[in-house]
């Protein structure tokens, strides 16, 4: 080849100036500073083919500092993939191009995961590198050998999340996931020491990672770099020492090329200074051919793979795996499989745990785990036994204290595909892994959320432990899927819609406490997200609405009413994304416009005048909780049958 | 004194045993284990004077590892508070008790802070050491000169927000800062070497920390250890090697003593072990008047401080500042003190930058920062300069890339007192601080959140940028101030009414883009949280409710409105728990039940049915959002007033 490796490396200089000025918007500063990297990695390291972005043991590449998007978008590019194309390229940033400001996974086939939020990028590619090694370990090595390359900055590495994630990966000997750190010592504030004194690689190291280090700007010693990381048996963090904005001959090395176009003149002086002298967007032929030729680098290993694959004995399950289809009436058979053994009353953690049973029996793809809560949120089935970085094939992950890089983690599994993971911690934490729900909702990731204790229903640990808010404020959170079921039959069925979703998230929000049964079966109507669970005897006046444990309140609510001669219905709302997706018939049938309605949840009223209207009734908790014993508790906060029976009464004489 | 450590330390494990066995729920593992270690720092560390919790120059004592309760209520007790008292303690995990489940600041004096969400109590610690240097420098070590001290279990170090906080104490060199450690090696899975292979004290000293190691049952080797650690002018992690409920002969060193109550017999023989032959809830005198001798070792302090004080030149003031008292009409005069600079048409993040130009100057109790994005959140006025391990008395810190760590540091600076802390980063993050968030709501906590880039408004940055769910979600939080400007004007008045309010967060929901000025002053509006803004002119038929950078749009469609003899009025939220608090009167002349009302906001619309009712409109963004310029965007969502007028034109045909 007569192409320099310097000339491949600014052919993504010189896209990423050009999308970044064309959009007048854009980080430029992290694509030329890891230009000459990221030219190795793609040019030598990288397993892929353009040909089929989806080729299941292709290499993951994840770009965790995901403002440098223009990065992948001129890889994907310029190694031929059928998109961006460079038209694309020219609308960067501009709305409906498949060149987002940040790379969405959902946008281009390539981009492995969405990233920007800070630090996830990271975490999720040590999802995908344990759903790597745990596939190995199910499969072979003839069907699954592929390693995880990341691309982080610093700000990934300041994140908190960023200890999760390299705990996780160091604890389990992810030998075959590498960090491409582009260690430029800039921040947006300024420089790096501004805020942080810290030995990173000494951090890497005491969590069991392997550190190399590296001139970013020397290919012979950044080959040298990413060699010693692929042969090492731990995973790496290779500290790539960079100019930020790399060619940008006044603004390089300062937070000046992170954020903004470089400017007109300022564009220039690189193009003279990198010798690059062809019009924007344009990539003079012999590199655009070099880079192609190099994009088919990997063409040989994929049919190789699939020659392999073509012959394997497992060839049928591995695809059913990639492939993932689950079919709803399989996975609600499955779910209610132990139902012959659930008490009468249990609380819906415990119901989980009887359909968890079924499901993780009857479909090996589930892989489990519980940020240190496995004996509460009753996560950890008999088939399931603990992965460790001696036994791979394991299914059930002790994510330890790190509620956040679980999430994270499950993402990337899910993203890798062939496992469907599903993890436990308390609903109340949700907060803490709350910026990876909300990406596993934007990235349309088959995670499957269990949060136990999930109301006052904690009891004695009290406000700090107890969700109050949560529930509805994960339900703002688009294609997210809540369901808070009401009892046995209904954690069943919830169960079995989460596992047969395959476009996005599921969170289960679940009771610490028994509750009643009160439904023995029959359709399946949790799928319609609320339903008419008990039809009025008397006279219909009011319907209650009423989700999780509050159901059977709302049930003895509507004996005391009946008890009056009030007709009372009762309606079980498990899942309000569910039900806003029925028709309108539907949903005026169940909840109807013309009459009293009544919510019951033990948590924020805010939300509930949508199905109550602004004359309904809502009975609910919009304060912090308190610590006592459960029963105290429902007393404390009104939350109970002679409680609320008398305010309906009232309401009804107005 | 004739009483042997053990007997003290045993004092503390009896009361926890009892504690926990009353309540039958509970941690006895965690007190039991580090009653050796207490016992040192309290008897002869810890500078504290149980006759005045509020000392403002006393330690400050974090039980960050807050499910072990009953080890600061004990001590709190053994050492002569007046809280709790052994009926106090005896009621542990009762509703009403001031013995909570978990440590609450509001039930007793003398805990410094709310702990039970992991990872959060030691980074609130680094907010107070901070706090602690800062005064310190601002005043002098006459007034201020006082250590932090941290209990961290396992999982507090395990949880992401560790790193952060470690990080930032690294950096700044707060070496008053000392954690203890407990490192019993047990998590409530088991072995902590399920989830982590972690050497903690490499990773504490990579960022600067100095490490002391015990035996944390060897009384000797535990005092030289402190000694060791309060010598050494870097913050210290003190290992104390534990074992989890020590005592309990048959459960001590397994998760078992974690969690739950010892039970009758095991509590029995642990007496036995122990050679504790007092009643439950019973301390044998001698011990009892150790305890209480040890509690009158800091009076002499306290009373010299008291002399020093009273002579110092800077009485008043510091007085004022631990006071904390802010007259809202003053602020509100410093908030519009730079009024005439401020132009028309500017966004409401700058407009805050105008405001907190005047409030900086003229309160230098505020103490300001960003998690690395200063220059886009403009939060640093020309008043502030850097806080750094050289000059504690800057006001302003740079956080770097560590958002939850910022808002935990910010809870312990407002905890500590005398400083009152303000801190940016983009609305869309304000996910990564939720728990903390929710914790200055739990704990009255002074704090001010300055989330800027609040909406789609984002533009080229995408959907991982762009707060969608955030305003609402935030307003769901109990005692958290949620403020929205649509103005400068507004933007000055809610920055008054935040600083002003003593007893709990405010958080300011700020636009990137440049905004209309809708008001020209007058009386201060935002107090009310909702106001009309315009009156309808022709005779009215619709409400138009908005905030933020929704409100000028609101204005516009009210104008097209008119255009059509459609009278509307304008009404502008800025704080809907500031409306809520209004009387029913107000907001029903405001928000009239009679009349199509309908919303305006870039965000989800759920919650809002709150005042639109179920028959009003509601224009608002209920996905995710995109990536593209604002302008474009707003189109996209059908946010401007092209697209919403007809929608009120055709509801009201209806």
């Amino acid at each position: 080849m007569g192409v320099a490796p310097t000339d491949l490396a600014n052919a993504i200089r010189a896209l990423s100036m050009d999308g970044v000025e064309a959009a007048n918007s854009g980080h430029p500063g992290m694509p030329m500073g890891m230009a000459d990297v990221a030219t190795v990695l793609f040019t030598k390291y990288l397993k892929f083919d353009p040909a089929d972005p989806k080729w299941p043991d292709r290499d993951r590449f994840v770009l965790s500092a995901g403002h440098g998007s223009m990065l992948i978008y001129a890889l994907l590019y310029l190694t031929g993939y059928e998109q961006p194309t460079i038209d694309d390229i020219r609308q960067f940033r501009q709305l409906g191009s498949h060149c987002a400001g940040h790379p969405e996974n959902f946008e281009l086939p390539g981009v492995e995961c969405t990233t920007g939020p800070l630090g996830q990028g990271l975490a999720m590619a040590v999802g995908m590198a344990i759903a790597e090694r745990h596939l190995n370990a199910v499969f072979d090595a003839a069907l699954v050998d592929h390693r995880t390359w990341v691309v982080a900055g610093d700000g990934c590495l300041m994140e908190g999340i960023n200890h999760e994630a390299v705990g996780l990966a160091g604890h389990l000997g992810l030998g075959r996931l590498n960090v491409l750190w582009d260690d430029n010592r800039i921040t947006i504030d300024g420089a790096v020491s501004l805020s942080s004194s810290e030995d990173i690689p000494a951090r890497y190291r005491a969590s069991g990672w392997h550190v190399a280090e590296c001139d970013g700007h020397d290919f012979v010693d950044i080959d040298r770099a990413l060699a010693e990381a692929a042969a090492d048996p731990r995973p790496s963090l290779v500290r790539c020492r960079t100019i930020i904005g790399k060619g940008a001959p006044n603004k390089q090395g300062t937070s000046k090329t992170h954020g903004s176009a470089l400017g007109k003149d300022e564009v220039a002086a690189a193009r003279a200074n990198l010798g690059w002298h062809a019009a924007p967007f344009e990539i003079p032929e012999d590199i655009r051919k070099a880079w192609l030729d190099f994009g088919k680098r990997g063409a040989r290993d994929h049919a190789a793979w699939q020659d392999r694959l073509a012959t394997h004995s497992d060839r049928a399950e591995f695809e059913r795996r990639i492939a993932g289809d689950v079919d709803l009436e399989d996975a609600a058979g499955w779910a209610f499989s132990n139902w012959d053994r659930v008490p009468v009353s249990v609380a819906t953690r415990k119901s989980s745990e009887f359909a968890l049973e079924g499901l993780t029996a009857a479909m090996p793809e589930l892989v489990g785990g519980s940020a240190d809560l496995t004996g509460s949120n009753f996560t950890k089935t008999p088939v399931l036994s603990n992965m460790s970085a001696e036994d791979y094939a394991g299914r059930y992950i002790n994510y330890g204290i790190r509620e956040f890089g679980m999430a994270a983690a499950m993402n990337g599994m899910a993203l890798h595909g062939g496992v469907i993971p599903f993890g436990g911690t308390f609903l109340v934490f949700a907060d803490y892994a709350r910026p990876a729900i909300r990406l596993s909702a934007i990235q349309q990731a088959r995670v499957i959320y269990v949060m136990t204790h999930d109301s006052i229903g904690v009891g004695e640990d009290g406000p700090t432990h107890q969700p109050i808010e949560h529930v509805m404020s994960l339900r703002m959170i688009p294609n997210l899927d809540v369901y808070r079921p009401c009892d046995a039959v209904e954690t069943a069925e919830c169960w079995a819609l989460a596992v047969a979703k395959k476009d996005g998230p599921s969170l289960l929000a679940l009771s610490r406490q028994n509750l009643q049964q009160v439904r023995t079966g029959g359709d399946m109507l949790s799928a319609k997200g609320g339903y008419r669970l008990r039809a009025a005897i008397a006279p219909r006046q009011v319907v209650l609405l009423a989700t999780g444990s509050e159901v059977e309140i709302a049930i003895a609510v509507a004996s005391a009413l009946e008890a009056q001669g009030i007709g009372a219905d009762v309606v079980s709302m498990p899942c309000w994304s569910r039900f806003e997706a029925q028709d309108s018939a539907y949903r005026a049938d169940v909840i109807p416009l013309d009459m009293l309605r009544v919510s019951i949840e033990a948590g924020v009223t805010l939300g509930w005048e949508r199905y109550t209207g602004e004359n309904g009734l809502r009975i609910g908790i919009d304060s912090f909780g308190a610590s006592g014993p459960i029963k105290a508790l429902y007393e404390h906060f009104g939350l109970t049958t002679d409680a609320i029976t008398p305010q309906i009464v009232e309401k009804l004489k107005k």
